[in-house]
């Protein structure tokens, strides 16, 4: 069985504890349009007319009739959040779906291996100590929500390494461009060989 | 494709390289016959008489004829380890496939919710600041050699979140019998609520 989130009236907080493995299918279904696909970094990726997002209760999707594109990813265990870090941040973020949150942003990456063969204090100094992800992320809560899956141990051959899902209200827009602005320019961003940014707006 | 390692030349070196996902398969085929299956915590795991370990290549394994049971795991960037601990792993441990090692274990452990809700640096103070993981490990090295499989990403309908495969020399099974005893009495071993201890002879 294959629900389609779209249809569903399930709130996030119950979905999150049922469904990890979710399908974005690039196309012409799905409740979202894909307003650009911007390569950031690295090679081409083909843009399409419209967004599906499925949870797929961790069964493979069947690629859709007219898909273009389809990529799959799970929600996972924090891997560099630490206690008052996390505290911080349920304290300020606020959920998907929110009715205001009509804009969306799919930013599929893939870091290079050098990030993959350094150790777990390594990636961590990197990524927060050096370029701040979490501190930067903080600022912009509660205007973007956002939820990450991962794809790289789903199986050798998944195109990026993680798919992150933004929401925002259209008057957060700038604000968002210029968290991404800032992330880009961290320490971090040396170890991404590609990048998409796919915009997205509810119709 | 699928291959079968054991049919194969390839050093374990080269194959690290290239493949991530492995498929574990209890029947009666395979160079590994299933000395005895215990079940140290938790539910029942049915016996097998032989297991069988393949490559996959990303591939979802179709379930061979005569198996009693298929696990799957990928191994994965480190999540607990830092840069002195990795070194000195480096140093001490030898690789999997040594004429001397024939005997081995797989040994699939599955944790509470518990663990997975814990934030990083809560989660690596039980691993190796309370229960000294590494440390334990590192006592017995080169004897025992290790591959870690990872299972929680995969999918969201994996039986165990991990799988480990160890080898070793018949003069070195006492030694393993006790490192296991160490592991299993730390304070890490609170948070598994599913683990299975499977013994192999090569023939």
């Amino acid at each position: 069985m294959t629900l389609n989130l779209e249809n569903e009236k399930r709130s996030e907080n119950t979905m999150s504890k049922s469904y990890r493995l979710f399908t974005f299918t690039g196309g012409n279904e799905g409740v979202w349009e894909i307003i650009r696909t911007v390569t950031v970094i690295g090679d081409h990726w083909p843009p399409a007319e419209r967004l599906a997002v499925r949870a797929d209760e961790g069964r493979v999707a069947e690629g859709s009739a007219n898909s273009v594109w389809e990529l799959r990813g799970i929600t996972s265990n924090e891997r560099y959040t630490n206690r008052p870090e996390k505290d911080t941040l349920r304290q300020r973020q606020e959920g998907l779906g929110r009715p205001s949150s009509t804009l969306a942003a799919l930013i599929p990456i893939r870091k290079k291996m050098t990030w993959w063969t350094m150790t777990q204090d390594e990636r961590r100094a990197v990524f927060e100590e050096q370029s701040k992800h979490i501190g930067i992320g903080l600022t912009y809560l509660p205007a973007i929500a956002r939820r990450l899956h991962h794809c790289r141990d789903l199986s050798e051959r998944e195109p990026f390494d993680f798919l992150t899902w933004f929401e925002f209200a259209p008057e957060s827009e700038t604000a968002f461009d210029r968290m991404l602005e800032e992330l880009r320019r961290s320490p971090e961003w040396d170890y991404v060989d590609w990048e998409i940014d796919i915009r997205l707006r509810r119709v």
